[in-house]
């Protein structure tokens, strides 16, 4: 994703690149970040191994958490799974940049949250500007932050969804690539609002990942293009 | 709506009201309120001609803009048309005052808020408990007030819509009735997308209103719930 490739035989002295790249990458490196079971981390192993994202690789899946179910996940599909503990580090700023030269070591192309439950810092934006990816379980900018679906049922909307963003500083802020709605009903509680969200969110977010690693996205301000 | 009856041959001296309302409304008295051009007005005017709204009456159209093109459709169907100047009141008290004085005198079961740009104090409010509809367009909570669309186009989002909710002091804050989405395009103007909202718009007032016609809404704190 990151090199630029020309074709050898249409390469001549005045488009022959600095450095001619014969063994471009022919995958997206993807890693995945997460924190509890990581059912969309599921969502992009089964798309990947059914076709539909066929130039994808997860490369790493990387824990904040150490007996998180998602790392275990990883290990049945022969995936690196890796737990960093936040807590041996000083500061964010530390686990960061640890987390960055593990990312870097792994030639990450894509980092995707799948359940991540702390709030990226500059560190990690910086090195991987515009090549995060989240999702949450409402229609953004309703309801950020934690205990969406407990937000969403107390406020009484009658419509909630899912949204697939890029990630910034902001809390659920940043641009936002695909949303999908759904309907809230009177007798719902958390988790049969969250089944209904979640079936939209392995739905959306291997659709996500797809744009991304086909080039189709162009982050213009707020704005997500989305090129056909 | 608002009279208690109980059929004639089940009177007896035990559950015998004070007052035995004999010719008990059979329509409901829908007061418009309005600024502009009053399309969601055309809408529920049309639903009443088709037969949809069988058993509601549109009985006074109210706007505080002395042209709002509103008038006219009223005019045109044979509603009373009024314009209440807001400037010839000495405060907002005095004029929603007068405005409940004309509601009350068309014995108004339900207002509906079509296009009307104030938001509505709590002389009103309290006048016309649960009884005041508005329609919003947007997903409520996302982009309340003034410039919806225009909100809605800046901060990027993927999915729109629009919302009816019962009224209550705050800027479009109250009890959610019912809610429709529609996808944002990437090449939309606020004039795009505000015909795609229109659309659902036009559905979902009506249906709230007979609903509500029905006695078939129920506000439970911020719930609203729906009977079958």
């Amino acid at each position: 994703m990151t090199n630029t490739t020309i074709p050898i035989t249409n390469i001549t002295a005045a488009n022959a690149p600095d450095v001619l790249v014969t063994h471009a990458r022919t995958h997206t490196n993807i890693a995945v970040l997460v924190s509890g079971r990581g059912s969309n981390l599921q969502a992009i192993i089964d798309n990947i191994e059914n076709g539909y994202l066929e130039s994808a690789n997860i490369s790493v899946v990387i824990s904040d958490i150490a007996d998180a179910y998602a790392l275990e996940r990883a290990k049945k599909h022969g995936i690196d799974a890796i737990f960093v503990d936040p807590k041996s580090f000083t500061n964010k700023t530390e686990y960061e940049q640890e987390l960055v030269k593990i990312l870097d070591s792994y030639n990450t192309d894509l980092i995707v949250l799948a359940g991540y439950m702390r709030i990226v810092g500059k560190d990690m934006i910086s090195a991987y500007k515009n090549k995060i990816l989240n999702i949450h379980p409402t229609l953004l900018p309703s309801f950020p932050g934690l205990h969406s679906h407990k937000q969403t049922l107390d406020y009484g909307v009658k419509v909630s969804g899912c949204t697939v963003h890029f990630v910034d500083e902001g809390m659920d802020t940043g641009p936002i690539i695909l949303q999908s709605c759904v309907p809230v009903f009177e007798n719902d509680t958390e988790d049969t609002l969250s089944q209904r969200i979640l079936e939209q969110e392995h739905k959306i977010y291997p659709q996500a990942v797809k744009l991304f690693i086909e080039g189709k996205l162009k982050v213009d301000g707020r704005i997500v293009r989305v090129s056909k």
